[in-house]
């Protein structure tokens, strides 16, 4: 199927814009994404059942107030955990549904900005819905800062010094692997913290860096939180959390 | 010693900005550094002799042309290796010199924006300044994309999904290092290929990627070139060029 061939009438169809809205500020919204959200034709966005969405409250500074909005909802909250292969199917079946509703945005010729925190390519939900319209639409996407960028300025911490190698994974893993990738890391970023916080504190502490660890909470974001992880005691943090392990490398 | 210490006569220090201008194309510049370019009393950038400066070149369209401008102009070009003392003496005591200058000009109170390629504090050179400076005044840090997801954007391929690892190295680490870094990888960058790009592109083929792997030269900018590695037969690029490794993590 081509994009002509799915347009009804003969219409052209819309562009899908994947807008990366970066860590938090409005004000590490990128030209190029703050002139679009203008300028689209509906502003698309996921949220949580009963909640603003993230991405929209980001750049909500920015939005005319006018302009059309598509929310896309989420059936399932964090609730079940994600292994759990129920939420997995609840999931796929919600982004396939959201991506005929912009199939039908689109094929109308409406373009379509849809939000994504940080970066939209570095685990983005956005990605679900571009592997889906990209044989079909013309697709643009714009990088964003990422939310571990925004993390290590607000924690005032130089992330890769000369050499230092990066690795940045979800705190999502099993324990044993968490430990496994930090002993071998120089600098390290550890991603959707939140329920999985203590696993990751044990796993920090088991590969002797826990001195060295930054929890940032919301970084960049009003309630913005950065403590080191040792004086931190909760068991679990908000979906806005990371922790941060910076490198050594060559100072010059 | 402190901000105020440093100051003859008793004026306040200028702040000193650390403006991550992103990877290339002007519009992934932020609202927060496109502000600030144009509202510091100097603009300062790091550039190779004869050459414009590559952060210059990317906000060139956002100077007025008659703000005052700092080069800091390094002392050698990427002729020498990097692993050779004398290279590594001269660099180190440039940065030093560099510190000076900023110093003095902060100390009069002038406030100072230094330009910086993607994000300040990922392996930026503005670090060297920054750890020198930030006892001393006061400081900002506007985080900016980084040339990763410039590169992974303009290559069109989401770089981590589910629980991928990412991991980000330097091509300038020995090549039986690289091989067993990308063993273990899910998803990977390789910064700094420059002159490197014959030993990273055997670490590659010794590790079984080379059919997943994709050579990104000056990503979001003009000459922007995108190619399968595998196509790519030169023994060396420029010094904007890194390699992606796309993950194959979870789809849902
Ligand atoms: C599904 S990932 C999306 C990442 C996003 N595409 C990016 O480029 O940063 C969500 C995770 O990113 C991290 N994150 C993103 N922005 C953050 C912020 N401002 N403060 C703390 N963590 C953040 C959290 O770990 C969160 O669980
Ligand atoms: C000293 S590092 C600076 C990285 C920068 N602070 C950032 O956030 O991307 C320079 C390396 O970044 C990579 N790089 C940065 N921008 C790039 C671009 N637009 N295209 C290709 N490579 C880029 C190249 O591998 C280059 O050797």
């Amino acid at each position: 199927m081509t994009a002509l061939e799915t347009i009804a009438g003969g219409a052209h169809p819309g562009t899908l814009y994947g807008i990366g809205v970066g860590p938090g500020d409005v004000r590490y919204v990128t030209l190029r994404a703050a002139g679009l959200i203008r300028s689209v034709d509906i502003v698309a966005f996921f949220a949580k059942c009963g909640r603003e969405g993230n991405a929209r409250r980001i750049v909500a500074p920015l939005l005319s107030g006018t302009q059309p909005e598509l929310r896309l909802e989420y059936p399932v909250t964090d609730e079940i955990p994600s292994a759990d292969p129920g939420y997995r199917r609840a999931i796929a079946d919600f982004y396939r549904a959201s991506a005929e509703t912009l199939t039908a945005e689109l094929q109308r010729g409406r373009s379509v900005g849809l939000l994504a925190e940080g970066d939209p390519f570095f685990y983005g939900s956005f990605m679900h819905m571009w592997r889906r319209l990209e044989q079909a639409f013309p697709i643009e996407v714009v990088p964003g800062v990422t939310g571990m960028s925004g993390c290590w300025t607000r924690a005032n911490a130089p992330i890769t010094w000369g050499d230092d190698v990066l690795t940045v994974m979800p705190g999502t893993l099993p324990e044993a692997q968490l430990v496994e990738r930090l002993g071998i890391a120089d600098a390290c970023v550890i991603m959707k913290v939140g329920r999985n916080l203590a696993k990751v504190r044990r796993a920090i502490e088991a590969a002797g860096l826990i001195e060295r660890a930054i929890y940032v909470e919301r970084g960049t974001m009003s309630e913005e939180r950065v403590i080191a992880l040792r004086e931190h005691v909760a068991d679990a943090g908000p979906y806005f959390a990371m922790v941060l392990i910076p490198g050594q490398g060559r100072r010059l």
